[in-house]
């Protein structure tokens, strides 16, 4: 299989992921403890080593570092924790996943929050900078969510003159880095409260670990409650600590896994390798006719991810055909992002056909698609 | 190391379990779909298959079986999902976890609902029925959260019979079968709305799956909203199906692990051999002097887990010395459930002592344990 799904989740993973793994499973797989038994202790540790590991990608300290079971659990978590109230306005660019989309919604039904679209430029992508002024002007935002990259067109997104701006308000501003963490520098700014980073998409890690990093001095209220292994007796979860959202037993077998491949990471040039595949692609793409590609005025500002549709077909159509007679992994439909599909205008095709390279793709996979992409 | 800490998690897991992560992490590790690529097919069949064998093991239809991260997600998920309002009365028994009893609290103090203890007599630990009656007629049951088997001290509980009183009153009854899914049987009811089952523990599958199995007619709200892989243009997440209780990426790997495991399962009698080493452990501990065991009046009742204390000593300490001297693991403290310390009298040994057997758990390591404890 040419597997080119890689903003699904990325694969395959790195040869040291799989020991880690299996290695983690046979002679690690303990509940952590601080005061228990030493094999205990040991997993509590490598928990810390790898809190370090990741705060050091954003240059924060691991004690701001807080494990989820998935980018939408901390999406969920930031969303209800955050003290939103009737009338708040809330902002997101039209790229958003329904990570984001959904629980906010809820909100919006259930409490009356106020979810306004940020204005970009649907020819150029850029964001509309007058327009989003005067709307934070007349709508204050309390808070603005952004991706870092599009999970459906791989674009870069301006977060940081966004955040610049909403921070000017107040707003407390949230970086949705799953398809990018790690892969893309995030800069150290004062603008950025919260990052959620998704361990099976740019981390090369397992399904079932993910999370968020405060980079601000938002205290969130808790929204998953439970057991925390320590201070049994109180029926409040802890004020402090990595405890106050991190209910439950913690998944070791996959943080080991999660270390394992943030090791890894740290050797291989990802973006250097999606950039030039990225390149490829947009130029191949080129030379055939009746596709649509949608991407921004400058490519430059894409990143793993390319997006197109072909006259005449719907989009499904197309990821089934590749996978039946070309055993050609690709993803098509609306990828969970539900308002960028006006805003690109894909709607009449079903969607896109995405191809979304990972760091063991090579200029091969995109022939052999352009070769498929020919007999249609 | 002596092994003796299963109702955190167990551990070891059997070479199949091993195998098939293995196996997945390599081979299947997709983002499931129903409309891509074969490979991401394939898990979706998985899945459906490994929701079949789960609900098999309580007479469920597999449409009733819906996946979690942990069975502490699944149990906010049913909490916060209920149609709980200001005065209405829940009850649980003195035994239960803080993943019942802190998400509970919360709404206590958000809400205003009243959290009731059923009385059970703290001699024999059987429920006081008439005292149970008298507070379900003055103060109507809302829901009952019950365990199975105690997580501290492995007391069966007689969730029937209190299910079936509370039913009568309305209730929206939830069995807690994080300690004992698939190991004591649960006899198919219809006084049962949900049972909560954690693959990690009695599943003897991994971290990071775990779920709840409808088996009554009560429809939860949505508490985690995000991405489902379909309907991506609707805001809301959908009405029906899996997908109303799964956002976000499933965690197919954990899935292929947990599907090995409950074959596995079956050819195993797990119940048996925590049934004998129960004994043989009760009967040896009779035999030291300064042990205090925390104990029903009928171990016919317990199920694979014995608590103690030994005067003159804090528990955490004896937890020290196991480890650090005989390489023995236990779990000592006050094990994340807030009540029943006060109901056991464990609170000046700074809780229990807790030995938990698991299917690879031999009577050597009894004998081991005993040697060990001479010591002290």
């Amino acid at each position: 299989m040419i597997y080119l799904d890689n903003a699904a989740t990325t694969y395959p993973k790195s040869e040291v992921f799989y020991s880690a793994i299996d290695d983690a499973n046979r002679n690690h797989a303990f509940n952590i403890g601080r005061s228990s038994y030493n094999s205990a202790r040991e997993c509590f540790s490598i928990m810390e080593e790898t809190r370090s590991l990741l705060g050091a990608i954003v240059s924060a300290d691991k004690s701001n570092v807080y494990f989820a079971s998935s980018a939408t659990e901390a999406l969920n978590q930031i969303i209800y924790g955050l003290d939103l109230n009737k009338g708040d306005n809330v902002y997101v660019s039209p790229f958003e996943h329904n990570a984001i989309m959904r629980p906010l919604h809820l909100l919006e039904e259930k409490i009356g929050i106020s979810v306004k679209v940020i204005p970009f430029n649907d020819e150029t992508w850029a964001v509309d900078e007058i327009k989003c002024i005067n709307a934070f002007a007349l709508y204050p935002p309390k808070a603005v969510f952004l991706s870092q990259v599009s999970n459906v067109t791989g674009y870069c997104l301006p977060y940081q003159s966004i955040f610049e701006l909403s921070k000017t308000f107040g707003s407390v501003n949230i970086l949705d880095a799953s398809q990018g963490f790690a892969v893309l520098p995030i800069k150290k700014t004062t603008s950025i409260d919260f990052i959620v980073f998704a361990g099976h998409k740019s981390l090369y890690a397992g399904f079932g670990i993910a999370g968020f990093i405060k980079t601000g001095n938002v205290v969130l209220n808790i929204v998953k409650a439970g057991g925390t292994g320590a201070d049994s007796l109180n029926l409040n979860m802890p004020d402090n600590g990595y405890s106050r959202y991190e209910a439950g037993s913690p998944n070791i077998v996959a943080v080991y896994g999660l270390k394992a491949s943030l090791e890894w990471h740290k050797k291989v040039d990802i973006e250097k390798k999606e950039r030039e595949l990225t390149g490829i692609l947009l130029s191949e793409l080129e030379g055939l006719n009746n596709i649509i590609v949608f991407k921004p005025e400058s490519s430059a500002r894409m990143l793993g991810i390319v997006s197109f549709a072909i006259e005449g077909y719907l989009s499904d159509d197309v990821g089934i055909i590749l996978s039946d007679e070309f055993d050609i992994a690709v993803r098509t439909g609306y990828h969970c992002a539900p308002l960028v599909h006006n805003f690109i205008k894909s709607i009449d095709y079903g969607g896109t056909i995405r191809v979304s390279f990972g760091a063991f793709n090579s200029e091969k996979d995109i022939s052999e698609l352009i070769k498929a992409l020919k007999t249609l």
